[in-house]
């Protein structure tokens, strides 16, 4: 069973166009965000710059819109991330607003070596935090990514 | 035969992002930038807001990325229209840098009464050029948007 | 003297280009959220869109870049409101990275009937609470506007 | 007397906000794509990264908005390019709709060498070209840039 993970978001103003909605290609902020938050927080790890030598790239993109999102909605981001191989993972998102689905997709991303922009395992760590993630019984983990960050000058 | 119909473009620094290439969501503004330029050019609409009462609606998006683009590529993007009910509309995109594919996806849209927020038949005439270009021999048509735009003040 | 509130955020890699740096325009990303969570979490009010009659645009935007912000870099967003007239509102901004200011600027926007797309008096309570701010003795707010999101399904 | 080149574009979705004009932020990529296409078409030069050493950083941006674009409305971008010393060049823009301004502002930027990210005089041949082109007689050069790109695979 896969692990969720929850991040809280707000439409923002420049997410939206002309119709008054989100813009479709700005739903993928959200899922970059949820991705990064992932990453940041949960696996400790920056994104998608792994490590000097080590970055992601995205191989895949796609994402469905059931209903619009509009200014100022509060959004859940649900990430489920999947090991595909040792080199490539997928992250699936599903945005909720006001416990409704409105969108759902993912992302699929591979592990390169930056320097030979080659494909390369991805750091073990990363490895065994997913897997261990994906073994666990507890069913959903809350963060609140934002609260978080906490530091300033 | 579905027809096609090519657009060029170029990458701009603002699609790239710290890896040096195009940003994976920056390809939607291609796609974009096509399908916008295929209503406008070819079939003489304005696009997503076809009329005062009727406007295209993305449902899906989704894009593969075989290699890379970079900072000055020239693009060809190939824009495929396909007619899938009198409601929805789909464009498959291919975009080629020097020859190669580098990336290929599309976009589903549906057309709706943007008073009521519902789906409803797109006008009479965009079914019949679409169907016409979709019967089409002429297995190409290159066009120079950028160039028909001309006017000014 | 001038109220300042303080909002954290982090560059994500949409915010970079090929430079590895922020893209200047990006910074207006960071000042936008800076200004909308002000007037979300501190007075209560959707931005830019205040109420069913009222909204405010946009009349001008500035900034000056010192040094650059990379990708991962936690950033400090300063916020100080100044009621330029009963219509005007000017939000000036400074964003730090660990202690260095790397960017100043501000945005002014005119309150507008949408209706008629003309300017008018910002609502009363807005005027008020923005003179309270600016007369608070209290040298600085510091906002985690990320925590009170909270709200999830 | 400094010269003028235009350059044309159009409000694309995507450009848009929830108020139905372009977003205020969006008005800088307008001000780039002049600013790129200038340096490319007129110069001959990619933009901002001119060569293997020397990248362009911009270091100030503004811009003022009189009135508002909307989706699909025909843009007439005029660049007027000044070099303020050896190592920096200032784009002023006005853009206009039907003849009306709408917008005005500027950016700046300076040549940096990008091994050391110091500043460093622009090549000489740039140089060369913007005096030559500030000190021309004919009072304004109209360009179809996108005309120009032409090349497909």
């Amino acid at each position: 069973m896969s692990q969720e993970i929850v991040f809280t978001d707000r439409v923002r103003i420049y997410d939206t166009d002309a119709q008054g909605i989100v813009h479709y290609a700005g739903y993928y902020r959200f899922f970059t965000d949820a991705a990064e938050g992932f990453m940041h927080d949960t696996l400790g790890i920056s994104y998608p710059l792994l490590d000097e030598k080590t970055w992601f790239v995205v191989v895949e993109s796609e994402a469905k819109y059931y209903k619009s999102a509009k200014l100022g909605d509060e959004l859940s981001v649900i990430l489920k991330p999947k090991l595909l191989s040792e080199k490539v993972l997928r992250f699936d998102f599903e945005i909720f607003v006001r416990g409704t689905a409105i969108c759902a997709g993912h992302i699929t991303q591979v592990s390169i070596n930056k320097q030979y922009w080659k494909s390369t395992p991805m750091p073990q760590s990363i490895q065994k935090k997913i897997k261990l993630l994906s073994e666990s019984k507890n069913p959903q983990i809350k963060l609140k990514r934002r609260a978080q960050q906490g530091k300033r000058r």
